[in-house]
């Protein structure tokens, strides 16, 4: 039995919203729980916030340019909606090489987050239309 | 500051997938990790099977019938894809009360899983365009 993907600890639920502000208003008012301050990635361009629930974080996400990757997404979803996976491993090199090898169809080579986390995306047509994100541990 | 949805644990992620058998066997392959046997929950129309990680569990569903309320998604999205985010409260009823009360639109009153909790969904227009489902504990 192969395993690519040696993980077993889903990190976050990527969530991509029109306007963070009033995502982290309404969530706060639902969950009373306060998000993280919204960051700016200028590399993705996109504002990110955090939500921590016990066992996983959903991760809040707006484009913030026609150049972000998510832009597309909020094209097609205008409401926004889930949008990733985040998966933690313990050694992303050898991941990544193992995902290429396997024909998971890496989106990119590994790159470096705004948190300083190694990270990259599989294709979502090689994994059954769900986008997952593989990242190394904090 | 309200807080209407008592809960701090993320009991799931579900994925509608167009061939569950197809899906288990992939994600064997990707991750090492072996499904639960696919049963028939025969009032949602549904086959379900889980695949647990450390922290959280992914639900895979499949649609068996045009009267499944996923078919409709399956539909919009032949290959399938993200679906719902499942949390899980310690007082299922109150909780239907305070999101009633609270125009989270339950999509209908509570009704019992075939794994024996109870659960309703929110309307996903009032949750930023997420479906969450709430569940009770097990």
């Amino acid at each position: 039995m192969k395993e690519i993907i040696k993980t077993d600890k889903i990190d976050h639920i990527g969530i991509v919203v029109p306007n963070i502000e009033k995502a982290l208003e309404h969530y706060k008012n639902v969950f009373n729980k306060i998000g993280s301050k919204p960051i700016i990635s200028e590399t993705q361009n996109v504002k990110i916030s955090f939500i921590k629930f016990s066992n996983i974080t959903l991760e809040l996400i707006e484009p913030i340019s026609e150049k972000s990757p998510i832009s597309n997404f909020l094209k097609k979803n205008p409401l926004g909606g889930m949008h990733h996976i985040g998966l933690e491993v313990d050694d992303l090199n050898n991941t990544y090489s193992d995902a290429k090898n396997n024909d998971l169809e890496p989106l990119s080579k590994p790159v470096k987050g705004y948190h300083g986390r190694d990270l990259f995306f599989l294709h979502p047509k090689k994994m059954m239309n769900t986008l997952f994100e593989i990242l190394s541990k904090n």
